[in-house]
């Protein structure tokens, strides 16, 4: 059985990128990971392209052509994958699998998404896509408003309060302070957050992730090839499960079992649990879906993921550091890169250059989402092979 | 390695299917790929769903956890790929790959596209992001525009003319007659095509393939299960190249490179050459690409396309029949489904029970083509694994 390692990884800096056009910020990232490898894009056998809607924001669909030939390597076979703001992790896993198969030796991951050149009302819109749209999104139900709902049952539910919430932002804000990729560099307090002016009751401006451009990409090569390359990061699991795309039609709305389905499939393979994690890359799209992803990873008991966050567990110094360079709330979220930029923040620590380093950080995982938890994709990641 | 093999095709009617949402297309195509294979929902390890834009054309992405969940599958994996109108074929391919890879051992591939809820003019714009929006579309090149471009060249290097671009589509809508899937079923003359009305001079609207809703699906499983399904027939090839998105960026516009390689890839893998094959399907989306097409795959000299389909070479008594079903000219061209479609008129003709049934067919291929060729695919496929 081939196995598979992460041998190099990159990103733009996130935020509102008026100077790039799409392909651009592809580039960009891939050359950044090329060069991260050490590396030349004629290594490269296949392209994977993760993006949600290039079609609707920018009016141009077939990435993986386009990218490939801005690359300089038009004729590699190269496809774009797509499962909402799972993008990213969708075509990391596909290139996985192609790997696995024996059919590349190589493969690069590029995550894309210029969200920035619609108006605000069309981004919500376009971002509403993601969610069932005869059911959700034609009534006029956001993303916000979705996890509003998620969020008001689980406080109902198990006790969450409304400043456990905003420890989620106040934290990632904390972490993405030194990251030079990140949208937003400046901490929040939690004033800050419950002052911050009402999207959707309870979920308060600072609660949000932004809208941004960006692109992250990764390097995937076979055990084969991963000899040639310094520190190889390997992915002991890459797993995904789904999960009805309208809320209504979930079992539960105050959690999201395709996640821990997902991270149930990915423990199996390796044979690993929650408590061997080093670090880990959460979905904090929203900050209540920080907390309702600590449960489905198993860091925490079912409905004690707010506290989990208040204990200060989740913190650098705690017992499971998440979302060490900032998550989506202060990094950004390009949501097509959001998977591919996730695993570069695990590559980095697994490597030990990582901003907000963690001593001794040796496996680490990440979960990315797709909607209000209809895809979840989880990769375990180790810089040692054993437990693959 | 692992041997994949196709069970089960299915497809809706292909047209103006106005009583019918996306959803519902996907999920009848895919019912009647399993009922095709006489299997249950439940053997489906992972779904591909080839879609190029439901994002502008409905609103709606994220169609992976959407069609599984209407399946009645919700926690399978389930990615949408996009390449254009070769959707489909990457679909098709990335399952052929997550079984070689050991993955999965059943998984559903649905092409689907739903246009006709958008009026015209939208409708082209939505089509010209399969192609380089800064460079092509943002100047109001049409798809029709660049094809007639490729057409022209043609007609002036190779002398080939405009009544042989006409037969085309005079031997695709009569081998449509009697397809019950088919957009149109009538029967159109040399006259009516000459005679029908300029879209991008030299092309007439007979010359276009129309604007369709419709899906398609094939259950592909490894060789390990195939034992339990009646009549498997064999992918012994599934290969993809690409070429530059912006037609100037192309070495030729006379050819379609990316078709040449992947068709060069496949004759490779399977020591197989186009005289092998007793049925081809091809990408007519204009009639000068089944031209083009016939060329890249070897029936027949470059530059010879015209000439060949002329000399009823391609016909269904020809020395190698071609979109024996009728071809996107005459079954219509929902974009994400046309290439799975593909696979199941060859499936069928290689199982013997195809309309207009070619005698003793064995061996068969089909080229989909993404944009103006940026994007190409060949699967060869064939009811005995030899070769594979």
């Amino acid at each position: 059985m081939t196995n598979v390692a992460v041998v190099g990884v990159g990103q733009t800096k996130f935020g509102e990128l008026w100077e790039h056009s799409l392909r651009d910020l592809g580039v960009k990232a891939a050359a950044a990971a090329l060069g991260d490898a050490k590396a030349e894009a004629g290594i490269v056998q296949s392209l994977y392209i993760g993006n949600m809607s290039a079609g609707r924001f920018l009016g141009q669909e077939h990435l993986g052509a386009l990218i490939a030939d801005n690359l300089g390597i038009p004729h590699i076979p190269a496809v774009r994958c797509e499962a909402a703001c799972a993008s990213g992790s969708v075509a990391l896993r596909s290139a996985y699998l192609d790997i696995k198969s024996g059919n590349a030796d190589a493969a690069l991951v590029v995550g894309v998404e210029k969200m920035t050149d619609l108006a605000n009302d069309e981004v919500s819109m376009t971002l509403a896509a993601a969610g069932d749209q005869e059911w959700e999104a034609g009534i006029g139900l956001t993303f916000a408003g979705l996890y509003a709902l998620m969020a008001r049952a689980h406080m109902h539910k198990f006790g969450t309060t409304r400043e456990q919430l905003a420890m989620v932002s106040v934290q990632n804000h904390s972490n993405g302070k030194n990251n030079p990729y990140a949208q937003f560099n400046m901490a929040v307090t939690l004033e800050d957050v419950l002052n911050s002016s009402v999207v959707a009751d309870p979920l308060r401006l600072l609660d949000c992730s932004p809208i941004t451009d960006g692109a992250a990409a990764a390097l995937l090569v076979s055990d084969k090839l991963a000899k040639q390359f310094e520190n190889p990061v390997w992915i002991l699991a890459s797993e995904q499960a789904n999960d009805a795309v309208a809320l209504h039609d979930r079992k539960s709305i105050v959690e999201m079992q395709a996640a821990k389905m997902a991270a149930k499939k990915a423990y199996e393979k390796t044979g690993l649990s929650a408590k061997h994690m080093d670090v880990a890359e959460v979905h904090d799209c929203f900050s209540i879906n920080e907390i309702i992803s600590l449960e489905a990873l198993g860091f925490c008991e079912p409905g004690r993921g707010g506290k989990f966050v208040e204990s200060g567990a989740a913190a650098l110094d705690g017992e499971i550091p998440v979302n060490t360079t900032g998550g989506l709330k202060s990094i950004g979220h390009p949501v097509g890169a959001t998977g591919v930029r996730q695993i570069c923040d695990i590559v980095r620590q697994l490597r030990g250059d990582s901003i907000n380093q963690i001593k001794g950080a040796k496996t680490g995982m990440n979960l990315n989402v797709g909607g209000s938890g209809a895809t979840a994709v989880v990769n375990i990641l180790g810089n040692e092979l054993k437990g693959a």
